[in-house]
């Protein structure tokens, strides 16, 4: 049984979260019974919804538990099996969580998901193949439902839900503006990602000028916007919205730290008939199929080429979140395990 | 030709609309050339969206024009007619405005529609069976989309838009809860209108207490909350959405004025994935005679049985509009004409 090197939630953060609220544990991994297979991961995903689970508040996701292994998704080999369905060889996606390996029963339904590394990378699957790109297509396809020629807009611009938004809303016929922050970001959704405008939100202190420049790159009036981060950045799109334009809220990572952030002008919901539709993917699970399937043509075709923020080793996984937090990340944050 | 009184807008109103931004105007009445009718107006409606349209401002509606008679849903008679359609006599419901008399033409589509007053009082097809019940009704049946034992919350309860939407809640098998100004309009909302339990906003004078009473006449949380209000009573009804709830944002009278209105804790859109929608009832042209037919019913079998506060004369008109911006009617407000 190999040794397994964990992080575990130690404490709950008051405000930012730090990183003496994680804990590095090292256990053995327990035998194998009946039906359970040993996974050996080789990325572990971070993502900023771990931010709000380690909060003990109402939130989507039930809390992460205080001393138990941190939640999360990751791809990886079976090298111990005790089930014919997952031979010894075999790579799978899983919600292994922050550790090295882990002991999963492969009978229990959607716990282990086989995939197909010929044409998709592994790691592919954490992010544009995987539970972010499914939330971009969700966003775009299911709650604002672009027209070809119509505006759209993501915040987060060039991480990984941003990345497969791009993609997915230019094969629909959409002038497509992300908000990133920096100008190194900015030129990569320009010249990797497909944008055809990116505004830098660090060049702008007030949701007024942040609201002037994006609205030079929107002529038309934006459509419809998908939000990641929420706070000044949705101030700044929302007077832009054109009537019976709808937002997609994915995500208010400036929030997660427990800091109030009105909405300064909800009247501005009325005066547009807008629709605003806040979703969690998983709880969507009817339409992974016919997303996934797009998701991994377009990555196959090199239509979708997400930058990828590697970490290395399971030691630096709370340091590359807290950066993450931030936006230090550029694309998609991983932890590379092997 | 009769002599017919107008009141105009004459200013736009800085903040506060004030009596001085009208003017009354006397004026003949044109001789009718053919095709049109000339009604004898009995009673105009009063609506909050009117205060809207007095701005200069991005808005739904066009602007009301200076210097011209204020715009506003009419019933009367038709008194001479030069249109075989409408013989003298007919009782017609038309955007005749706020004055007297209007020369109408009798052809143009939608401009005038005649209305049976055998079991429907002609004045309810301004409100109940008119523009505030449809507004009710596609807020409730198309946005919130009710499923019996649901929760429903309306603000604004006793008016003409929340006694609609009163006996629409209940015919769906809903518990249907009021926010209302003072104990006159909960004990009527409560007798009269049939809701399960009405709430006096102004025993609270923050969101949160409003919030605690709120919360205690919706033990099973709120599915669906229709707006009519905006600021601190959406601020207190937010945290009580259940997941996936919907609210249907119908006004926000506590903005009109210019002051700007934000919304608390927009982070709740995401975390109970909640959907919100603006809408303007004149939008949706297609679901009119289906949401008349049940608002006829309604009130034809004395389920439905609205309050009418009813001004004398249309000198009485823009007082008893600044009154309706401060709550100060109870029920639908008229002027009577006749």
């Amino acid at each position: 049984m190999p040794s397994n090197i964990q992080i575990q939630l130690d404490k709950r953060p008051v405000g930012e979260a730090r990183l003496s609220d994680f804990k590095l544990v090292v256990s053995d991994t327990p035998p194998l019974q009946d039906g359970q297979v040993l996974v050996h991961h080789h990325y572990l995903s971070l993502d900023p919804y771990m931010r709000g689970r380690m909060n003990d508040a109402k939130s989507y996701a039930v809390p992460q538990a205080l001393g138990q292994t941190m939640g999360g998704g990751t791809v990886g080999e079976v090298i111990e099996s005790r089930n014919a369905n997952y031979a010894v060889g075999s790579q799978v996606l899983g919600m292994g969580g922050w550790q090295q390996y882990s002991v999963v029963d492969g009978n229990q339904p959607g716990a282990l998901r086989k995939v197909d590394t010929r044409q998709v990378p592994l790691s592919a699957y954490l992010g544009a193949v995987g539970m972010p790109g499914v939330t971009a297509w969700y966003g775009l396809v299911k709650i604002i439902e672009p027209k070809p020629g119509q505006t759209m807009v993501v915040s987060a611009a060039t991480g990984a839900v941003g990345s497969a938004f791009a993609a997915l809303s230019k094969a629909r016929g959409c002038r497509t503006v992300g908000l990133a922050g920096g100008p190194d970001k900015c030129r990569y959704g320009l010249e990797e990602l497909g944008f055809d405008a990116c505004v830098d939100y660090k060049q702008h202190s007030s949701a007024a000028s942040l609201g002037k420049a994006l609205s030079a790159q929107c002529p038309d009036g934006i459509d419809g916007y998908f939000e990641n981060v929420g706070g000044q950045v949705l101030d700044a799109a929302l007077p832009l919205m054109n009537a019976f334009g709808r937002i997609a809220v994915c995500g208010m990572i400036a929030g997660y730290d427990g800091a109030p952030l009105p909405l300064a002008a909800p009247a501005l919901i009325l005066i547009s008939r807008l629709r605003l539709q806040g979703f969690i993917v998983s709880e969507h699970r009817e339409v992974w199929p016919a997303a996934l399937e797009e998701l991994g043509r377009l990555v196959a075709a090199g239509q979708l080429r997400p930058r990828e923020s590697v970490a290395q080793g399971i030691e630096a996984a709370p340091e590359a979140f807290l950066g993450l937090l931030k936006g230090r990340n550029f694309g998609k944050q991983l932890v590379k395990l092997v």
